[in-house]
């Protein structure tokens, strides 16, 4: 963990002064909602990644999220602990006053209220190309929201398991195999036996949208 | 959220002072590391249950943890986030250096040094079966690590892949089903792509237990 660390301060230095490994994104794939727009806010779960010193992040050509980035190339990570905000966002618009606003670089940038934690990114070295867009990130300003830190995550298995539903649920929607709706259902039991409320609330919401 | 919050405030002050839902103890099961034994210390991966406003854990038979409960009436709940110590401590014993003290009720209680937060609990109405011990929990003392808690948890699917390769790891050992095997060869994959160092080692480790 401290080799990880000093090589996150050190990243962090070389371009930013926000230190992102304090806000948890660390190796691999964080899973955050990122929110964009600067006139229409948008958000969207997407996957923040750090990989061999490189933080990065791909988007998928269409996308509110990809359009943004494209146009305004920032764009806010949200970390969130409710999971029925990644299942709505996923399917589903958020209302305007679900977001707040922060400024850095005298722009506002729409953040989500529910978030723990928020990081700005620019986007940079964009490469678009038929199915994606990579950025690399540099982290321009973060914060916590003392209001929703107070409580930390623990890990919960039956949280884990709407973030796995949600995932099979879009990959079903895009091929109609029906091996997702088995997936599905296995996470569904998970997140009945293991979750609380909002882990039953996202499910149900997952299958009403899989129903439509 | 909300709701529940105040419920579990409710649920505080009906027995104790420490407000379990500060530390992330929510509806549902959460996944700690209980540490246990007044003498010899010993820490394994235990489910803290909250389920219709009860306060429970169900520990099985045989186990150190089950053991040291049945002696001594308490146990303390460990919130962990790096994997590989989940995979350590289902499989292995820990090393006395890794546990730290903390005093309630002038007992000295063993907690693990990489815990971001810890819950001393008292267990009441102990109910022991021929295969498990269930017990209500009444939270004693409480407290975080200002040290782990600078770092705040961020959803990762491949730490949550080591979890649940984990809980088939043991599942495995008991049946011998070789379905099991192509579960964690699943999360495997999963911890790869997502994970980061820790979810690595872990899951290396886990091939090594496996192997044995």
């Amino acid at each position: 963990m401290t080799k990880l660390l000093s090589e996150y301060t050190k990243y962090g230095s070389k371009f930013s002064t926000v230190d992102i490994s304090t806000f948890g994104i660390l190796e691999g794939i964080s899973e955050t909602i990122v929110s964009t727009g600067l006139e229409y806010p948008n958000a969207a779960p997407i996957g923040i990644i750090v990989r061999d010193g490189r933080l990065f992040v791909r988007l998928f050509r269409g996308s509110h999220t990809w359009a943004n980035v494209l146009k305004e190339g920032y764009m806010a990570a949200n970390i969130i602990y409710n999971p029925l905000l990644f299942v709505r966002s996923t399917f589903f618009d958020l209302e305007p006053p679900e977001f707040d606003y922060v400024t850095a670089h005298r722009l506002k940038f729409p953040i989500l209220k529910e978030a723990a934690a928020w990081i700005i990114f620019k986007c940079i070295s964009v490469i678009n190309t038929d199915q994606s867009l990579i950025a690399d990130l540099i982290p321009m300003n973060a914060g916590f929201n003392e209001m929703n830190k107070m409580n930390i995550l623990v890990p919960n298995r039956g949280f884990n398991a709407v973030l796995e539903a949600t995932v099979h649920a879009t990959r079903y929607q895009l091929s109609g195999d029906k091996k997702y709706l088995k997936l599905i259902q296995h996470y569904a039991n998970l997140a009945s036996k293991c979750g609380g409320e909002n882990e039953k609330r996202a499910m149900k919401l997952l299958h009403e949208v899989l129903e439509r």
